[in-house]
């Protein structure tokens, strides 16, 4: 359906439905805004993944209708699909300064640096982009210089929340902009799309100020080393630990590469305020006196490679976790990385640690609103219609009851998933008009979309039960063995029992091919009853279905 | 070590360190009893494992010393392995009524119940198996005729906790045994081995009837049908369910077979009653009215046969979800699971349910004990020695700090894992002597032990990346390629990219085997030489390391 050109569309490329990916198009006549571009880390199902991106080819087929790329804060799940969209794509980037900083490391790193406009925007100050004038406006999140937008279109004021808290005592002293809100609430908002994440929590998030207090509590208190964990993005509390290690007499420490980066960028863009002296130069870590270092490290939601994971396995190569030393990991594990983070804390208990973490103690605080900040939200901008975003289906379900109990009707709420077009009128009526068929995208070494839906099938097979290969040396002419089979059976059964299921299977291929060939059957025929045979073999006797490759070439 | 004759041992072959497969024994001259005999669901790296059971060696190499199997209650993780262990060990297995009902039934299913002894042991009542009397005292937990076990030793006494709660208002009437506790704690009890499942979770476990309150109240406000998700063995909740069916008039539909299974054993052995007539047949499930049907179904952990999984994505047979239906999943997700149970919960909100769960309402309580409860246990029997037992490592840590906060001396309390011997002497003094080396058995189709962990590293291997085979037809002579080779991809790259990297491979292989051959190297040199160039090749090409299957044989 071509989009009618007095007529207001809103697409969600990713975040609606399933949290991450966060991608949203905004497009009025032919002027179409970005706002994010991020990824997704893959689920337990997406064998062999290293990121998620959303399917960009709507706006690629449009991309000289592309006005801007405006990037609400530097997390990955905002900016990590850049490096792979953004070469296509060739629009200029707005984002606040340490927004606009991650995004060229980020950038440079892929080397997709080169001919990229990328504009920093003062929090407050209004910008055009075609048809739409833009103002970021401040939020609290979990880390610093996040944003929301305004765009004021022709067809009427949307506000787009990003990822918020409302804290009134932040860690860099900067609130939300409620002022900003209520103007854009008594001006009159036409659409408010509002974060989601934690819309099945009940109350107020609490301030970063209590995950302060309890760090400076727990650094002054212990009594050998101490190890924080957290979110290389989370400068704010790397800030709390470096105030924290300088009040108790400590020294701080920074492993990991991505902490290393964030420390160094945010230090450079002034974020991060560290005192002469406080910082212990790498090669000086071996050296530090336990008692009076604190290390901040990567690796809180424990990612295999990650500092931490590697120091609770034994196998970091700078940093020993011994007896007496504490650690804290600062930061709740999202849900799919439960069972590894459990497993990452148990590693260090046994390496003798004391470990602290958020089921036990409030080493950490939500980035994202709960559920009575979110009506707060609403009140502040009394929009006319609401579209819940940024998470999970069951999130963006509850979000669409917390808007009915502030008496938004129903009728003006969309529950949209991605893909989903919205389309308001000019003359004030909404409706979903369209969906598109979008693709989620695979980034998995080199390539971007060489691992489709087919190939994760047949990694969770091979991964279940592994694979028999099997090779037919035949006769071009009579299609008869001309040498004996080869079998090879890999992650399916231990060695021994693999010798000896090999032995047996060589006979029901033997067999299998003789038959095949007796009743005058070409190479297609063989194949299909040595597969076939050797299949109901197998499941006979382990009552599993390895991937079975049969190899069949004419000598 | 050969054990002291007057000494005590206690030897956990499963349940210390790692959630699930409990298995305790205690050894006493040339006696074993085992308490409990269970199994642990795989993790995410246990691929195509089914389940996960302890390493029995120990007490199978002296399985003429075995006095008795006693089950604590009839959990997966406290008698899933028994089918396994069982046949080969060949002792009489003792339980309260409805633990030993459900062995029987496991047993059956899997053709192990022919020759088995099974007694049936009523709470309170004490029995003598060898140089030891027993007693199994009641305990609340997510499953009737849940019990702990008092054993008299010649040494002392050991109290076993089992797995436990205290509930005060019981959905079954049938409270902990304050006073058994209590009068072993008079008696002197030596050894507290106490579950440690919820050691970090600070208060008191609410009362099973809290979650009773709310399901009445849901199950009376729903406007169509009900569906109530929670585990096949949580008895009282279905009692519960059904009470509050009859209440609100409706009728009550039973799904899923581990549902159905256990409502029969449940009601044979008088642990549930349902009034005449409130049951459907599950051939009348499809006609009856929604607003006046409850069905009660398994699935509440995301398992992916589970009846509520299939419902969720639409595929199950009998019951369909419909816009109105209101969905209640009675159970905390544990941490593995989250990520799954999430989805569940996505997928039947799109199907148009009102879905409840245990994140937004009470309509599930632990099944385990919380801190001040662990303490109150402790404080009951008073026990000279303690050790903290079934928990992940960090449970038992959490167990052994809040030991130390009722008195009970940091050297007289063990944090031990499986394989750990603990030696109480018969003067008293208690120490960890010796550590066994256990391995854990996997059970992947039919049968055990066939996989291990070099088979899940190559199946990691396997998942993360597939393979490209490549088979060699070699002149026996020569060693020159007699034939084309041939090369398959599976689970590498989707079939254009694969076609592609195969033609470019191929070359890459017949130059290897070329250059092999000409500076005369065998058949290992050329595998090798293929092996290298292919992988520096597919790597430079991708960034991935795929398995690399190189196959040659001589014709």
């Amino acid at each position: 359906m071509p989009p009618s050109p007095s007529a207001l569309r809103v697409i969600p490329l990713g975040g609606l439905g399933e949290i991450g990916k966060n991608m949203m198009l905004v497009e009025y006549g032919d002027a179409i805004l970005i706002v994010d571009c991020g990824l997704m880390f893959p689920d337990e199902t997406h064998h062999g993944v290293d990121i998620v991106i959303p399917d960009a080819q709507y706006v690629l087929d449009r991309r000289e209708n592309v006005v801007g790329v405006v990037i609400t804060h530097g997390h990955e799940d905002h900016i990590g699909a850049l490096p792979h969209i953004l070469p296509e794509l060739r629009a200029p980037v707005y984002g606040t300064a340490l927004t606009i900083g991650l995004v060229s490391v980020k950038l440079r790193e892929s080397r997709q640096l080169r001919g990229v406009a990328l504009e920093t925007i003062e929090p407050g100050d209004t910008f055009q982009l075609g048809p739409f004038d833009v103002t970021l406006f401040r939020v609290n999140h979990s880390i610093p210089d996040a944003t929301g937008v305004i765009i004021s279109t022709p067809v009427g004021t949307i506000v787009h929340t990003g990822d918020f808290k409302l804290d009134h005592t932040p860690a860099d002293g900067k609130p939300t902009d409620f002022q900003r809100l209520a103007q854009a609430g008594s001006d009159g908002v036409l659409l408010l799309m509002s974060d989601s994440t934690y819309a099945e929590i009940p109350g107020h998030t609490p301030s970063e100020a209590v995950v302060g207090k309890a760090l400076t509590r727990f650094i002054g208190e212990a009594q050998g080393r101490v190890i924080v964990a957290s979110f290389a993005s989370l400068i704010s509390r790397i800030q709390q630990v470096a105030d924290a290690a300088a009040l108790h007499g400590r020294r701080l420490g920074v492993v990991g590469r991505s902490m290393v980066d964030n420390v160094q960028i945010a230090m450079e863009l002034g974020y991060l305020r560290i005192p002469n002296g406080l910082l212990i130069p790498p090669n000086q870590l071996d050296a530090a006196v336990p008692e009076e270092t604190v290390i901040m490290t990567t690796g809180a939601q424990g990612e295999p490679t990650s500092a931490l994971v590697r120091m609770s396995r034994g196998t970091h190569q700078q940093v020993r976790i011994d007896p007496g030393d504490t650690v804290i990991i600062s930061s709740n594990p999202i849900p799919g990385n439960a069972a590894v983070v459990g497993r990452m804390i148990d590693g260090l208990f046994r390496l003798g640690a004391d470990v602290l973490y958020s089921a036990t103690e409030q080493v950490h605080v939500r980035g994202h609103a709960s559920q009575e900040d979110l009506k707060l939200m609403m009140r502040l901008t009394r929009p006319r219609y609401f579209v819940p975003i940024h998470g999970d289906y069951r999130h963006l379900v509850h979000h669409t009851h917390l808007a009915e109990s502030v008496g938004i009707p129903g009728d003006n709420i969309f529950l949209m998933t991605d893909g989903d077009v919205l389309e308001i009128d000019d003359i004030g009526g909404a409706a979903v008009v369209d969906t598109l068929n979008l693709r989620d995208r695979f980034v998995s070494g080199l390539h971007v979309g060489s691992v489709d839906t087919e190939v994760l099938n047949e990694r969770s097979t091979l991964a279940r039960d592994g694979v028999v290969a099997v090779f037919l040396p035949l006769d071009t002419e009579t299609h008869e063995l001309v040498g004996d089979p080869t079998i090879s059976i890999l992650g399916f059964l231990d060695s021994r029992r693999a010798e000896e299921l090999s032995a047996r299977a060589c006979e029901v291929v033997e067999a299998a091919v003789g038959r095949a060939v007796d009743s005058g059957g070409g190479l297609a025929a063989i194949e299909s009853l040595v597969q076939d045979e050797l299949s109901r073999f197998i499941h006979k006797d382990t009552r599993r279905r390895p991937r079975l490759l049969i190899q069949t070439t004419p000598l």
